[in-house]
């Protein structure tokens, strides 16, 4: 029988009632014949419970602890939807990462999936068992120790299953019906999207659209996984929600298929850096290893031996930020006259794979952000996306300057 | 190195707090140079909360999946001692029932424990590890599932662990400082007992005095397991607590060492039964496929060919007898005038090794309620204890009047 993996997010199981609804949405599956691979998160606020008592225990915890605590939530979740479907009489079992087993790395609280044997499910397939409802976010080291992918890991764990049992598509449940051209709450002209290519998705992604996990996304493209995004909440039919795919199912698109935004961006200048070989090295070595997440980077026009060098990061980091480099500077690795953050920042990124075809999508973006009198602070680009950093307080106008001037409100 | 077990009860890591305080005695008992194995419950209240969750998703759940959810408590509780011990640099890991692994027939829900390999933690106390923190009441079948061993199956697990790697003790930390002569809340006279045999534990545990699982008594009793109950409020010390053990180690003991009580007793006496051989499997049969808990059984002198038969169990269990003894009548496989029920009743017991070469405790019991004008309904006695069934009304008193007449305030 074909097989399905069907994925259910903390609040699409937060209580017995919404387990229940999402264990008619898999019934429904069931009965058009396929074999269902649940993967079910903790009930939500759980994870964040448990974590709460690991930090406040050991602050500076033995991970292989940590795991072993918070990969509990998701057990719970799993045998009371198994409980739940025995009760539709769909014949149901749970897993728990070592039963199946999801074998990992021992990279614990970030650890990496490297197989999953499909064996033993299949087996119970082959049994009459009709659905497997597997803990997500969890596997189980070389070592026999219980391990947790990171936050967002149950993402993880449904494509890595769908890759391992050749799924016809992997359904992520979640609480929203799908990927939008923006933000709805931004925009009330937001559009869902039928279809998204994996790079767009990915791009999304690590631009704070908090729908999938950047990693799901990776793993689903490299496997060709075809990943929909869909409501836990709604009425699901065939061509409900957002279905990631390969670009070259989406047969026509527009040219650019969303805008995104992450809010809390600082730009940081360096002022006056003594410019010589090798300076770059000396300035973003020691952010990164003080755990500064740098995004964009500029560098103006060099005049008389010295420099002035931009970054952005979150504003949460500019403190550490401040400290590394003042830090460097007095090592005498670099050499600056000061240090300037603007902490009012705010990113705005307009994403599309049509950009490689299409030329001008950076002009129109830059007048229409002009039109409204905003002010572009550093600029970045990659082949399918192109992102500025504003002021903050333009932020929602930029979205629906951006959603106004490339018709996002339209279908292509 | 020797090896000790503690166990840590609900009560006992209810609490952040309370898993230090917990913590602490472990820390002082590797400190005298003990190899430990710390078996711990789930934090109190949380397998309530599961065990409703469960119930309420399937009342008539699949034990598996019972299990699968109701054993996450266990987890939780025994990652995060491990972390509390390693913050008081005390080298210790947690291990949930599969990973030792506690081997265990495949009866969900009341699973029996079959085997406790020792190689996987001796070859971690080898290698430094000071404390192995044990997830209690939980272990795997031959099929690899999680089973549970029922309710205060920790102790039961604590006396295993013990027995399997040979330890000098099992200690039970729990809410209470030892075992007492009586009710410390109906006698004020209550002594705490520094020895009792475990045959006296036994018969105290089934009569319940809820300090010891009755189960890890006789798994105890039968591996030689010395098992001390103590409170994990109070300070330690080598004589702290109640040591149960072989009864050869009390040098001196009471003849009776305690007063046992049982409130919610029944009276059940079915009026005139045609008396024929097999007419008690006739009535008892029916009974315990019914699920009710028989306990003192009388049969009257028979007369004619009838007879009245009177036992007693739980009131709770009253309607479920009824309809049994009904139904029994109806299928004409005992025919009864009438069936009486006295849903008033408890059940005094007077217990101790003494008995065993001292006549006239029965005689010093009967007087001394006798004495207090409570009159005696029902009576049954075994080697080491003699139980009357009475009215609930004069409980406290019978108790009260049967520990002064053996002058249990004294230790002998």
């Amino acid at each position: 029988m074909p097989t399905l993996v069907m994925k259910f997010g903390g609040t699409s199981v937060a209580t017995l009632d919404r387990i229940k609804r999402a264990a008619k949405k898999v019934g429904v599956e069931v009965a058009k014949g396929y074999d269902v691979i649940v993967i079910v998160s903790a009930m939500s606020g759980k994870t964040n419970e448990l974590v709460g008592w690991v930090n406040e225990t050991s602050p500076l915890y033995d991970a292989r602890e940590y795991d072993a605590v918070v990969s509990s939530g998701e057990n719970v979740t799993a045998g009371l939807m198994a409980l739940t479907l025995q009760e539709m009489e769909v014949p149901a079992r749970s897993w728990q990462g070592w039963q199946v087993p999801v074998q990992t790395t021992s990279a614990h609280a970030s650890a990496r999936i490297e197989a999953i044997p499909a064996d033993n499910i299949r087996a119970k397939f082959a049994a009459g068992d009709r659905v497997a409802v597997v803990a997500g976010f969890q596997g189980v080291s070389p070592e026999g120790r219980i391990t947790t992918l990171g936050r967002g890991g149950s993402d993880t764990t449904a494509v890595a299953f769908a890759a391992a049992f050749e799924a016809e598509r992997c359904d992520i449940y979640t609480d929203v019906d799908g990927v939008y051209t923006t933000d709805p709450r931004i925009s009330d002209k937001a559009r869902k999207l039928d279809k998204i290519a994996f790079e767009e998705m990915l791009e999304l992604a690590s631009l704070g659209a908090k729908v999938l996990q950047t990693r799901s996304v990776e793993l689903a493209m490299r496997y060709k996984v075809k990943l929909r995004v869909l409501s836990s909440f709604e009425e699901q039919s065939d061509e409900a929600g957002t279905l990631v795919c390969d670009e070259e199912e989406i047969m026509e698109s527009n040219v650019v298929s969303g805008v995104a935004y992450s809010r809390d961006e600082a730009k940081m200048t360096l002022i006056s850096v003594a410019d010589r070989p090798g300076i770059a090295a000396a300035i973003f070595g020691p952010l990164s290893e003080a755990g500064v997440n740098v995004d964009m980077i500029v560098q103006n026009i060099s005049e008389e031996g010295r420099t002035d060098m931009t970054f952005s990061c979150p504003t949460d980091q500019v403190a550490r930020a401040e400290a590394a480099m003042e830090q460097a500077k007095t090592n005498g690795d670099i050499n600056f006259h000061d240090l300037v953050a603007d902490e009012n920042a705010a990113k705005i990124s307009v994403v599309g794979i049509g950009m490689r075809s299409h030329a001008g999508v950076a002009a129109k973006m830059f007048e229409a952000l002009s039109r409204e009198g905003i002010n572009i602070k550093v600029i970045t680009t990659s082949e399918i996306k192109i992102s500025v950093l504003i002021d903050r307080k333009y932020m929602e106008l930029a979205v629906q300057a951006l959603h106004d001037a490339f018709e996002l409100e339209k279908a292509a």
